[in-house]
């Protein structure tokens, strides 16, 4: 039984991406049509969408509307193809932590560099390749799902951090995927959701699309996980990932290298599900990857409301960066990647 | 060199209890009279007054109070005994975790029994045992502080979660009052407070009294603790307690569990600061302290406004126990208590 989940995260429509506004859920469930590739910039930057397969799919279509953009401008395809891939690079800068959006407007970069087309044709491949890149979004998330669900205990309850949902990817989800793909098997499952401070996306947006998808969800503020799984009341933790490294140290968001820590001191399987295309080869280990640095407000504020003193130092990591000894399993499209990382992952790529 | 903090957290004025009103820190800093032991059940219950050591003094302002309001009700002292044995028997059940409540609580109730007095002396006794309670909690403190101070390295930063300070006392702080002994002899220290989720103690009041006492200070959310462990940026942790049983385990604010675990991991020392007072030699182990389960709005709410989707289930634990063998010193008023605990504590209670 395959479960059908109500999420679209992010569209190609006729000439435009039509996303989910993300900054509004759970307050509002609406849709934001982006027109240009400067507002898909600052769509991703101000994260309007965000989710490491997402933000990749938004990157995708960037690059569509910046060259529909300089259809105009252009008349000779090999200035267009220059100028074209001098935004897909500025594309890729938009946020720097995961890697999803440089594979993205990476492989959109290769369709412009090979393309054999005129200005209007490439405009059209590059149209087709991020749908292909959505519609494959959605498959690989679902082989994710199932390979997941295999390990998913009867009965269990799953702690997860952030979201990495359907509302992370463009429709069903990778570590929410794999709670899909074990409800569909098993409707007694269910699920913990950290709130994931400072921008609360478990609070916020996990908990509305289990809600939505009518999957038991319950909410718990972050330093409570230790409490839970001591009382044995979390089976496993399955969380996204926004980079994992050649030897599968893992950045996700800021919290989760805590929850991994807390789940090995309990002896409680730690997984990240992620599709390959989060993992980025060319680093050797976790210590490479660029960890993004947010504004101040996200700590000191909640819904506009400052929650501190005047006066009291920020510094405010977007994520963190869980060394592979504590990580169970990678649940990639490809099946479930064991330690030794650094085989099973050159062996994931190479097959 | 002894440091001078500005706060007084709660005072025994004339014939009334004059606290700090903690639900609006930081917003606002004013001051609550509290006239009758019904309004200092209810100030308690809910959090206008907080921090064990604080609610402590507040129980024994508490009897004082039902006792003046029983004066006109009865003309004998036995009869009027025995109401008021009973009055603070239900002032104790308050709130359930922190054991100074009962502790000071039945100090008055001692008083009571062992009174030869009138009403009008009894009375009278109670209020200055309300007051000699008072002082010795500040006495307490700096001694905790100056113990405290002699474990923390030179330029240290030192990581607190919730607020043990002196908005949780009568007025210098248990954890912080280890801070500010510390600051007064290295004025290179500073602190990281987490959050601490739910009801963010740490950003709404420790930041604010540390502030207000020109100590820097940075807040940090509950999930960063270890990636800044991990950085080597936080040199020891100082929390305090609201019950510790006889084997060391120690009950404290939710989340504290966490951040012990993940101090373990980075081998960096995790000390609780709490007077004997807060040493709850009747039981054996953290298995038996009750812990107290509060309103879901807590977690589901912020500042009066939803953060998450409807339909969520909520499970909202207070508190966590940290077992003794992540705790590497008790830090009291008698000294540093090391482990085995069983035999330091006892030997405390002895001395």
């Amino acid at each position: 039984m395959e479960f059908k989940s109500k999420i679209k995260t992010i569209e190609w429509v006729d000439n435009y991406s039509k996303m989910v506004d993300q900054t509004v859920v759970p307050y509002e469930y609406k849709f934001i049509n982006i027109t240009t590739g400067e507002a898909m910039f600052h769509a991703i930057r101000d994260m309007i969408v965000r989710g490491a397969p997402a933000i990749g799919i938004a990157g995708a279509h960037g690059v569509v509307l910046f060259a529909q953009e300089g259809e105009s401008k252009f008349t000779d395809i090999e200035q267009f193809k220059i100028w074209l891939i001098d935004k897909a690079e500025y594309m890729k800068t938009s946020r720097p932590t995961a890697v999803n959006l440089m594979w993205a407007c990476e492989k959109q970069i290769e369709v412009i560099r090979n393309s054999k087309s005129d200005i209007k044709g490439l405009i059209e491949e590059l149209k087709q390749n991020a749908i292909k890149l959505e519609n494959e979004d959605i498959e690989i998330n679902k082989k994710i799902g199932d390979f997941g669900a295999e390990v998913v205990p009867k009965g269990a309850t799953i702690l997860t951090h952030c979201n990495a949902g359907a509302l992370a990817t463009v429709g069903y989800g990778t570590a929410l995927g794999v709670v899909r793909s074990a409800y569909a098997k098993d409707n007694t499952i269910q699920v913990f959701a950290d709130e994931t401070r400072p921008r609360q996306q478990g609070a916020r947006i996990t908990t509305f699309e289990l809600a939505m998808d009518g999957i038991p969800v319950t909410l718990i503020t972050d330093g409570m996980c230790s409490y839970f799984m001591s009382k044995g009341m979390i089976d496993m933790v399955v969380v996204g990932a926004d980079r994992i490294a050649a030897n599968g140290d893992t950045a996700n968001k800021i919290g989760t290298y805590t929850v991994a820590i807390a789940a090995k001191y309990h002896n409680i399987p730690f997984y990240i599900a992620a599709p390959l295309s989060t993992i980025d080869t060319s680093i050797k280990s976790g210590k490479e990857i660029p960890i993004e640095e947010r504004s101040h407000e996200e700590v000191t504020h909640i819904n506009g409301k400052r929650i501190c003193a005047e006066g009291v130092n920020i510094i405010n990591p977007g994520f963190d960066v869980t060394p592979h000894e504590l990580i169970a399993g990678i649940i990639t499209e490809k099946g479930i990647l064991r330690p030794d990382y650094n085989k099973s992952i050159a062996e994931a790529f190479k097959g």
